[in-house]
């Protein structure tokens, strides 16, 4: 059975193939008229800066952990470190890279085509942005296939390991690469896109009052470039960390549980089936030219549910044949639905089509002070049903997968309820993806003078984006929670095997306890790092555009052009100064606890982190995405509508849930799993250094 | 040496005549004009009228909890509860309220006199509304070592119970009712006070522009009677329940970790010489009539840290005699210490003299979101220092205390630390309680028109205290926490001497982590009802100011009085309405956990809970109260003064922050203690029935 492994390969070729076929037919389109081109050449010329800024400073950041990890594999002759993980932590980080950077181009390439699409009708303007969306999609889930099919080849064949445990030990490491990369990726690129947008609300909007995306105001190609860099780069990246790092997960998992290779192959069938699934999934998203925002939704939700649905069926038999357990067949079923649950939980409090916003949206009545407090406390009441959801999802294939009789069954249940989660993210990303696109295309419409029934169409395929968006960061932050705890049973595997000391992990151990502090302390504060990150660069952005509509004369009346390149190189330079910060405290905090606390510390903090940074991934996403539609929602005219004192106390939220929703909550998902990677690949060096010993 | 606890019967004497002593004193002074007595009548009446009725409602609540209680008790014959906790239970709550009813009782006596004292000097007026605060100090220990002693002897000579363990379970079931009427005076007192500042604030201040307890206002004398039930009732039954808390986690623990009876002891004479230490500090608070801010704060500083010292020098033999244990000392120390340093750090984020407070307060210049998404990174960013400095005193306490070779003498080190926390509290009360005296006389003095310079003094005594509030809610939260993890061992041995099944409480297991989860999860949903409690109840406080305004003419040119008493009314409504169910969630979530998962998921919750709950309670005051701060720092005139728009921004960041530190905040310290104790209550019955035993 072993051989089925080359359909790895497939799954990566088949992936590839569509996200091909689907870039070719956006790039059949025309870009539109020539103002719409230079627009996009901007941004394009934008994001491609700011990302090739980005990757030098990672680069630098890479090789000095590439540099560590070597001397520690080959100085200390393999004992402790395995000699591979220098190598397979570098891979890890371009795949990841590559992943964002695909789906950038593709973005920065699609916008203007789907605004010239969009003026010829809906349809062909959803299609075009959809098809944007699957590349990056089936581009990640292509390349996570290729990444693991390829090391584990090499090992098995290349190297000749025959231990199961020892290959997935090593893969595992794969995953700490593609989460240094993501974190670089998703707080850089957060940074970037909402510090552009903050700042060219609160002057533009709030100030001037010249509306969004108004050519006039000289954060706005900062702000469409903040889409790409924050919203496509680093989501793909993200998404990329996530998926590969919940199959690797798994595959440890599965040679701990005793079942060798095989477990490692049904997680790898399994994401191959998700991948025809949803090309199968992704035929069925189109829409008729009268279409509603419900229906429009309704032609996602029809692709995305038929690709789970299908392969559910398609996951019963593979399941039992591969490993012959049921059990384990209810555990994926867990993800699945676990994951549609919290998909639509996030859209019933994010939606102001449901209660919750709409009450946010009156709380604005009383001022920005109530509807601020309104919308911490939704985010923080949103938290109780997906911990319920991730709750029941842990015990149920916990127990299902043999939990009972089997320790390390049970957790491979958990492990592969986080594959299922997955498993069909091809579609899921690519519904979520198409959202800046449409919001480009929005930009580049109202920028390039475009007829207002474009700009209204982009603006429902864009309002559309908000609901998709916050769904996906829901299956990032559900696989996030379960791929951790799979994460933490390896760690704790991988230390026990390597020292004859039975660890006590009792909870009312001291040093676990202290653990578990300052795990919920690394939340805590990297979420601050991040948030004052967005807050210092907007202010910078801020002050320019004062100075911008101060000194340059004529801007008001479209008769000078503003500089916008000025506010790009602001942005670039804020998020690549602050995103240096958090990302190392991810790294460094997890090898300092271990150093002083020893491994029982760092199990503490494992699980502060996971289950203190789902938590607040949760509040902060939900709760930014409340305010923002709560802020669209009055909008479109309750409350007083738009310039309405309603209204300027929603924007006030929206500004704050800015940073909440796509900086600081959508990072902390590979915070969680970063710190479980740095554990295991550091917890050699930690278990022979560590203060505790002494006492 | 066991014939030594009768003195736990003198020092709650010693407590009694000094703060009789010191109500005597502050009663000898004038109420001053006629409008001042009818203006404090009227603030007593509102006050007396709200606490009744909140004792009436939880008085229904305590009734139905204390026949179950009777019922789990006397129908199995004791052995799923002891007989005698019900009443326990009971007792705790009793002295709990009345700490709080006595400490608002003097506090609505003391006000108008402060501001008569003040009319004649500063110092006068320190005099007299630290000597109210003192009589709320000293009345919390004393009557806590009555509570703590009668229990004592009654289970040891009434009923002759001689073996420590049982004594010692028993006694911490008290904490149960304490902590129970804590949170509900807490709670409902928070809401109450926070509905009625912020609806008072946000028609009055930024809609009206009139000043703050302007006698137009309708909600000012709301105002005014929500800090004494909530600033004075509230944190009276809170801080009682922490010193009790405290000392009888520390009880159980000693008993366990062998120490018999003179584990008990020390406690109980630490906290006797705490009384007598304070009693002496509080002496040494004077100061000069050419007083600034900070001659007041260091005339405060001088009578808690003499006390403190003081302390620490007479705990050192006294240790050594009790236990012969110098470790033991050190944890006493550790206590000390760390409280202190939570405190200084707490004054660090908090006070406009340093840097965090004075950069939130720039970040004002650009508008109300900047302020917010500042103040929120810095309440997270500050959870760091307290969460190092709690984990160094659980560390060093527990070492030093012997854990090395005992686990349970360390654990009695981590108890001791909480009780040498507190052991001042006496004094450190005194200073905190004093504040909303101050600021009950600031407002009389604007409502009585007294002369500005009046009204300079008291707002000069009123934002002392401010800084010494954010003080007492560090040490209370950080004693919080080392007694919350006294209370999880404490269970822990409860379940396990009461189980043949060895529990396996490993961070790796699924139910543990699903326990975590639900915990951290406790606390969000927790502080969101609290928050939306407020924010409900101020909106209806919003309508009725406006509607007064618009339909009583001839408020604004002082012809006609405002209705005070429906803005009165309304808060109590409100309050009353939203506390409980907050405080149902505390007992709730634990026994469904318990009933579902299975002890080891209790244990899960009550780790996940203790930790997050210490690091929201943590973010939430300290943002609170550097909005706050930032605020008075741009009033003083720096951003533009007094109505610029730096100040309405940052008035936006005080309302918010209003619940977080006055309501939510503080709350949470008497929630991770009450989950605690609950469990500890109800740990027979989900021994015995829990979905986990069909499995």
């Amino acid at each position: 059975m072993e051989n089925l492994f080359w359909i790895g390969f497939a799954g990566a070729l088949i992936a590839g193939l569509f996200a091909w076929m689907q870039a070719k037919k956006v790039m059949t389109y025309s870009e539109g008229t020539d103002r719409m081109k230079k627009i996009a050449a901007s941004i394009r010329e934008g994001a491609n800066a700011y990302l090739k800024q980005q990757y030098t400073t990672v680069f630098k950041v890479f090789l000095v952990v590439f540099v560590i990890l070597l001397i520690m594999a080959f100085a200390t002759g393999g004992k402790m470190l395995s000699k591979f993980t220098p190598f397979a932590f570098v891979t890890g980080g371009v795949f990841s890279m590559l992943a964002g950077f695909i789906g950038m181009k593709i973005a920065t390439a699609s916008n203007a085509r789907t605004a010239q699409a969009a003026s010829e009708s809906l349809n062909k303007g959803l299609r075009i942005a959809f098809s944007s969306g699957s590349v990056m999609g089936f581009t990640v889930v292509g390349l996570g296939m290729l990444d693991i099919t390829m090391w584990y080849f090499i090992l098995r064949y290349a190297c000749g390991i025959s231990d199961p445990v020892t290959v997935g030990n090593i893969m595992v490491m794969n995953g700490m690469g593609a989460s240094f990369m993501a974190l670089f990726a998703r707080v850089g690129g957060g940074i970037y896109t909402k510090a552009a947008d903050v700042g060219a609300d609160l002057v533009g909007k709030v100030e001037a009052g010249i509306p969004e995306d108004d050519p006039r105001n000289p954060a706005t190609i900062a702000d469409n470039v903040g889409d790409n860099v924050g919203d496509v780069a680093g989501m793909g990246a993200d998404l990329y960390e996530s998926y590969v790092g919940s199959i690797l997960a798994t595959f440890s998992l599965g040679a701990i549980a005793g079942y060798g290779f095989r477990g490692m192959l049904l997680p790898l069938l399994l994401a191959v089936v998700g991948i025809i699934c949803s090309i199968i999934g992704s035929f069925l998203v189109k829409t008729k030219e009268d279409a509603t925002q419900e229906s429009l939704l309704k032609s996602l939700r029809t692709g995305t549910y038929t690709a789970a649905v299908l392969a559910a069926v398609v996951a019963a038999p593979l399941t039992y044949v591969v490993l012959g357990n049921w059990g384990v067949y209810i555990a994926i079923l867990c993800g699945l639905v676990g994951g549609c649950a919290i998909g639509y939980f996030t859209e019933y409090y994010t939606s102001d089509t449901y209660k919750p916003t709409q009450e946010l949206a009156a709380a604005s009545e009383t001022g920005a002070a109530t509807i601020i407090i309104g919308g911490i406390s939704l985010g923080l009441k949103s938290t109780m049903v997906s911990i319920l959801i991730v709750a029941a999802a842990v015990l149920l294939s916990f127990f299902c997968a043999g939990g009972g009789e089997s320790f390390n069954m049970g957790l491979y249940g958990i492990g592969i309820a986080g594959v299922g989660m997955l498993s069909t993210l091809g579609i899921t990303l690519a519904t979520d993806a198409y959202g800046p696109v449409a919001d480009n295309a929005g930009g580049i419409a109202e920028m390039s003078g475009l007829p207002d029934e474009v700009r209204e169409r982009t603006d429902a395929l864009d309002s559309l984006g908000n609901t998709t968006a916050a769904t996906g960061k829901g299956f990032a932050i559900g696989s996030a929670s379960l791929t951790a705890l799979a994460l933490l049973v390896s760690y704790v595997d991988i230390v026990q095997s390597n020292t004859e000391e039975v660890l006590d992990l009792s909870l009312t151990n001291p040093l676990m306890l202290v653990g578990l502090f300052v795990g919920a302390m690394l939340t805590f504060v990297f979420s601050a790092f991040t948030m004052s990150a967005v807050q210092k660069a907007a202010q910078s952005i801020v002050v320019e555009v004062r100075r911008q509509f101060r000194s340059i004369p004529g801007i008001m009346e479209y008769q000078a052009d503003p500089d916008y390149a000025s506010c790009v190189s602001l942005c670039t330079k804020g998020a690549l100064k602050e995103m240096v910060a958090p990302a190392l405290l991810a790294i460094v905090v997890p090898i300092l606890s271990g150093l002083i606390l020893g491994p029982i510390g760092v199990v503490g903090l494992l699980g502060g982190v996971s289950v203190t940074g789902f938590a607040m991934a949760v509040f902060m996403s939900n709760a930014g995405g409340a305010w923002d539609n709560a802020k669209k929602y009055i909008e479109a005219g309750h409350h007083g509508g738009k310039g309405s004192g309603c209204h300027k106390a929603a924007v006030v939220g929206d500004t704050v849930g800015d940073p909440f929703k796509d900086t600081s909550g959508p990072s902390l998902n590979i915070l969680i799993k970063l710190c479980s990677t740095v554990s295991i690949v550091f917890s050699g060096l930690i278990l022979t250094f560590n203060l505790m010993q002494l006492l």
